[in-house]
């Protein structure tokens, strides 16, 4: 199976899978989910459906990829290891410059009424792109454990994902304005840090 | 003026204003904000439109309180008074069971575009559900400092309604389930409370 699978990737140079993902966060902010084909993609960047469906199997799959792709530093929160929990929330947040994270929030907001209609972009979503993010969280705050600046048993553990995601989506409702760097490291140290029992001043 | 508002008022009463925000919410779930006419309310609640128009002013600012309208105890917020946060959250948290938590979830999922594609719908959520609300939290959290629970300068003070309103964002997206009242309990106890430097065990 790993012989197939590496023969079917190798089909496609990085430089132009990440060319077909540019066209496909394109097409996204233009038409939104829904209104995407992929003979739109297709069109697009000059690939033929067959190519398509055999790299990503489908729509969903393929949008999901497409926006992890577009994540600044991909996943690799694993690399990050500055010494403290403080540290290392703060060099993920200064990845995303806020031009970046404008972007992002836009993308998320468009794709969040299609996330709940459709369960195949749901699972492609959780997939590639949730599940290996909250791994990466665990690792990080497995480390601030074992250093003992967060105790293992605080509750506040199974919440730093909603408390990031929830902090990012409620910026702009409640104050009109896009998440900043700025506004995020001001909320990991008002909110999540604390609520880890991480005092900062 | 006041007598021209309260003359306003009183050509509806309040069970057929209870009517019609029933008939908007039925026609947002059915068809989204963009797809809504003031013709499909007018025709749906046997009303007229200058009606509507005359005490509603538009679309947008009779959706927002519609949406008021739907809210448990409406922006009560201040009648709440257990003498302790932690009490007033969490009686908050219990004026909406599950399934109406769950229906004002699915709501304002299907809101949160067309408020950023429409800015005279943020601007009525803003002035009629936001705001109230975020000053209510104040009183309620002023009440906290008073009581000498919460520290005047606590900087989590800035983020409870994102810490609120993220938490129940989150939730559908991280878990794939609607926020509960069991969810919201216990992230107010392990974050919210916390962050705010009151300790719960």
């Amino acid at each position: 199976m790993t012989g197939v699978a590496t023969a079917r990737r190798s089909r496609i140079t990085p430089e132009r899978e990440a060319e077909l993902y540019e066209a496909v966060l394109d097409l996204l902010r233009e038409v939104g989910y829904d209104a995407l084909t992929m003979d739109a993609v297709a069109a697009r960047t000059r690939s033929s459906k067959a190519t398509l469906y055999r790299q990503w199997g489908g729509k969903a799959e393929l949008v999901a990829k497409a926006v992890r792709h577009n994540k600044p530093g991909g996943l690799g929160l694993g690399e990050l290891d500055t010494g403290s929990l403080k540290g290392d929330l703060h060099a993920l947040t200064l990845r995303s410059d806020d031009c970046q994270m404008e972007q992002n929030s836009a993308l998320m907001r468009g794709l969040a009424m299609a996330i709940h209609g459709n369960p195949d972009l749901l699972r492609a979503f959780r997939d590639h792109l949730i599940e290996p993010e909250m791994a990466e969280f665990r690792r990080l705050l497995q480390r601030a454990i074992d250093r003992g600046e967060v105790r293992a048993d605080n509750p506040a553990l199974d919440y730093v994902m909603h408390m990031m995601i929830g902090g990012f989506a409620a910026r702009t409702l409640i104050d009109e304005q896009p998440p900043t760097q700025a506004f995020l490291l001001s909320y990991i140290d008002a909110v999540v840090l604390p609520a880890l029992g991480i005092t900062t001043s």
